[in-house]
């Protein structure tokens, strides 16, 4: 972006990059730990991008109108925190602590650090939130603009092509991703090596804009971000072809140097001596980070939040959760401008379509690709939008990965599953989520959400989306029938206790479809003079320990749990965990094997999560 | 294959594709469920390949030098039943039972099924598949050639292009896909339509031979298919332009009509008078099932394998598991041919390239790209191979989906994961894996296990390969003592008690680095006159659940269990459900917040799972 004269801008931009080198050497030595010839190869994109480039404020990384980078490969982390520390924002004296527990310059970079968006360093990702960074810039109407350094053996992994598919499709002009073809990978050279061809072919064939270059050439880099921001209707790829380790002569090119620092003393002493050397003559005086172009004009904050009108909902109707989520939706998106929703082609099985017919601006179509679609929801969090990513339950699982470094990012992400369990009925096991409770709860700063009828989804939808942090909901195939009145209140971390009395000799605690059977247990249990009390656990994550322990207290220290997913990570375990130490038993019933196709209820039955399951369990309890 | 002429051939496959048609439509019908439109866009392809190309047995699916269809588009699971039925593997009147629980034609494919190799409906997992049969066929020396049938809107999963990538690498030209370009999704029309060069181009970018047809044109399907024949060294994608419900005037290129069933009565009698007209003259007599290619030889059975010899380890010489399952590995493969291992470039941190020294010809380079190689092994599985792929443990989440159909396919893959929990240190936590055991043990019949030393990991490497079904590994970064002999016996299921007396007030469970945690508390505890009970975990699932209850109630009812995971699925989860009902206590001493950056034992500490925090836990327990 800066109009200097290149005959002055170069040496400067030189030395910049070769104090990045240094940096990130010394910062690597200090821990003994880090990848510093990955960041050499990097250090004429890097140094360009950030003083030459991007627009920013080095003193307010989180400018709503500031160009975004997103380092893609991680593992770089320390020249990503050289070149913020040569812009200003801290001193360089702090890049000694880099991997050390006191400080939040990390391994890999993590949004602890107020210039990162997304957490990096599983391979493949940064590009994915990248593209939710660009089209948050269409959303907010802002020009900011979106780059992306990615590794070449990173090129690998699906979900690049994913992202290139989508960012093509839809035309992010305001996207410039850079690939730092060094041609080594962990453990060997990569596939493609420096046949930079490959690459470029690749991405035209995606429908991108291409410009292969040398990327330690300085002039190149400069052409080739000037020819990015001129290029219309497409994303652009430049292909920089670079040298693992460069400038350090005994590792340039070298395999079996990845992820190894230098040691201190004679190494660490030759690395410097050679490096020092690479400085240049420069213009007197000249900062280039005094020089960094502003950041474009501050969006104008969003319209605050409306509360979301009663629900309307008829106590009894029959109502699918998914369906209840699609309309809650909608509603939601009306009530707050910040929401958007985000598909891979089954918006007519999730019910999102009913917020894309509201509002189709505010909504991104993926196609069948959940890691994409999980990844750009994460660079829209990171930059104000509260984005709903929704598929199958079962899919989400493509995008586990996704889903941990969301945890990690700790971003706004609210994801919701459909046709969770056996009871979707005849699609059989591979549409079945019986792992998704678990994979959510995992993590451990996820809301995990389960609503059993029309009316808790479209409360919890609401308060998913205005509870801080990343968030799962799960929601169901069957009709159920609403049972809660539209006044009722769900709090994050409540549960309901529908059925109760003195009697009660065990607590049943179900959620989504199999609250139903608990409650038809409670019905056959009662006409046999046995009484239940059943809970609606619809918070799984935070749960409600204290009600839980005091139910199951009251119920002669006996719980039984039913859930429509496989034991691990699920209700059970919840239940059992939040009531550990009270004397509390608890029986766990769930899906114990791998499910087959046939009709919803006989699945049910013969899976072992019926009403007839329960009754039988809270008969042979002692 | 067939030699057949034209004249003859074309009639017979045109009113076969016909009958398929028909088969699919009924079938659906019978339960009112699946996906009739997208069987009926393949039918020319699906005929053609049955009854004209594949070389195979209709009695002995399973026969070893017969070519593999994988149908990659699960949803057009009828169609294939139908060809099967057709080609007279069983009676077309079980084609009314698909999806009926009394039937193993279920929804989506699965191995239930002699003809299924591994579970498809998760889309873009076939064709990974499809790559590890066609290694197969290379490791064990056949010239069967391996087909694969994947959907337009499948193609944006990024799995097929980890795929592609890896099928070209390897120059895999016994591999044949088709992509079946009908240009419908589930809810919209595909990214591309029936724009088919767009295709195309992709799959010559990534190296492949693409051919461009009309897949409703018999001729050209053929004259496709011989000419992937005939393509020596790369891959061919056949890129087949169809209509999506052709044949069914009122669905052909109609958006709605997916995954829908025709109604039984009007509508369905319309659909099949329709159909019927469509069958046309052809030679009287002419059975085209009869006629199928034979397989190629059936390859010789690979010779059986032979022990391991013990392990040459001391006791307390320092090895982290990691290294000791690379040993471990390429023992194994000296011991049996039928083990191979795939990597994802880090064969030098998870100590597979141990493995590829010595045996190359076996081992398979995916490149940064989990998914593929996950999915491969499964195809290698199925036909034969016992396959180990590994890489850092946190990154097998990026096959979570993968693992799921695993489960489902319930091949004999054997997974390995390295860098598990917050004991690696600086990498800080994208590189940690804190979910791994809860996404294997959510899956019922996956094994899995926990090595803390060199021993055990090595006698349980043998023993995951010699135990039928799929199991994953857990392996650990810091180098740990061998505390084990070699003699010393793991049984798969099995827990040791290593410190026991009349006096413990807890049993505490350790398994990896946390099991040394329990020695030093173990140590701590005794100096102050309390005496703990210490069981190393190595089985998580199956679990000694008789043992555990036995030393839970031994030492006063007490339980402490620590891991380095979060709560959610791991050691803690497993433990409570085994001694559930028991009346046991189990306190769960765990990671509990997403962790940072920091030198492996103080991260340890910081994060609450080390000596001093089961000092703690032990000392509070009531």
């Amino acid at each position: 972006m800066t109009q200097m004269d290149r005959s002055v801008l170069l040496p400067a931009l030189s030395n910049i990059a070769t104090r990045l080198r240094i940096d990130s050497v010394v910062s690597t030595s200090a821990t003994g730990t880090g990848h510093p010839t990955s960041c050499a190869s990097a250090a004429e994109v890097i140094a360009t991008l950030f003083f030459a480039e991007l627009r920013f404020d080095p003193k307010d990384p989180q400018h709503p109108g500031a160009d975004r980078f997103v380092l893609s490969k991680g593992h770089a982390a320390p020249i990503l925190y050289a070149a913020w520390a040569e812009a200003g924002l801290f001193d360089r004296s702090e890049l000694l602590k880099v991997r050390d527990i006191a400080s939040d310059l990390e391994g890999h970079p993590t949004p602890r650090l107020p210039f990162v968006d997304v957490a990096t360093g599983s391979l493949g990702q940064g590009i994915c939130a990248a593209i939710g960074s660009a089209l948050n810039a269409r959303r907010i109407g802002s020009d900011y603009r979106t780059y992306c350094l990615i590794g070449d053996g990173e090129s690998a992994e699906g979900s690049v092509w994913e992202a290139a598919e989508v960012a093509a499709q839809d035309r992010l002009d305001n996207l410039c991703c850079i690939t730092d073809v060094n041609g080594l990978g962990q453990s060997r050279p990569t596939m493609w090596q420096h046949d930079l061809e490959q690459f470029a072919r690749r991405w035209r064939a995606f429908g991108w804009h291409a410009i292969v270059i040398d990327g330690h050439d300085l002039n190149q880099v400069l052409d080739a971000f000037a020819e990015a921001r001129a290029t219309k209707g497409q994303p652009t790829m430049i292909v920089a072809g670079t040298v693992k380790g460069k400038g350090i002569s005994f590792t340039e090119g070298k395999d079996n140097w990845h992820g190894k620092a230098f040691k201190n003393g004679e190494e660490m002493d030759r690395v410097l001596a050679e490096l020092q050397a690479q400085f240049v003559p420069q213009q007197e005086g000249l900062d280039l980070a005094a020089q960094i172009a502003k950041p474009s004009a501050r969006p104008a904050d969003p319209a605050a939040p409306s509360a979301l009108p009663a629900p309307e909902y008829k106590l009894g109707e029959q109502v699918a959760t998914r369906e209840a989520y699609g309309a809650a939706l909608a509603k939601l998106g009306a009530a707050d401008v910040r929401v958007v929703a985000l598909d891979a082609d089954v918006k007519n099985s999730t019910f999102s379509d009913r917020f894309e017919k509201v509002f189709p601006e505010r909504f991104y179509q993926n196609f069948i690709a959940e890691q994409v679609m999980v990844g750009s929801a994460m660079g829209l969090a990171a930059r104000g939008a509260i984005p709903f990513p929704s598929t199958f339950a079962a899919f989400l699982t493509r995008a586990a990965d996704f889903v941990r470094m969301a945890a990690i990012s700790n971003v706004n992400v609210k994801l919701a599953g459909s046709h969770a369990g056996v009871s979707i009925g005849e699609d059989g096991p591979s549409q079945m989520a019986l792992e998704d409770l678990g994979m959510f709860r995992s993590q451990p700063n996820f809301t995990v959400l389960y609503p059993c009828d029309a009316v808790s989804t479209e409360k919890l939808v609401a308060a998913m989306a205005w509870t801080r942090g990343p968030a799962y909901m799960r929601t169901s195939r069957p009709k159920t029938p609403v049972i809660y009145g539209p006044d009722e209140t769900f709090e994050i971390g409540g549960l309901k206790v529908l059925c109760e009395s003195a009697d009660d000799v065990a607590t049943v605690v179900g959620a989504g479809v199999t609250l139903f059977e608990a409650l038809k247990a409670y019905d056959l249990l009662k006409a046999e003079g046995i009484a239940i009390r059943v809970i609606d656990l619809y918070s799984l994550q935070p749960i409600a320990g204290d009600a839980l322990v005091a139910a199951g207290t009251a119920t002669r220290g006996q719980i039984v749990t039913v859930e429509d997913h496989y034991p691990a990570g699920g209700i059970g375990d919840a239940v059992s965990e939040a009531v550990s130490g009270a004397g509390i038993k608890v029986h766990r019933i769930a899906v114990r094997e791998i499910p087959r196709s046939g009709k919803p209820e006989e699945l049910v039955e013969r899976f072992g999560i019926s009403a007839a399951h329960i009754v039988a369990a809270v008969k042979a309890l002692r």
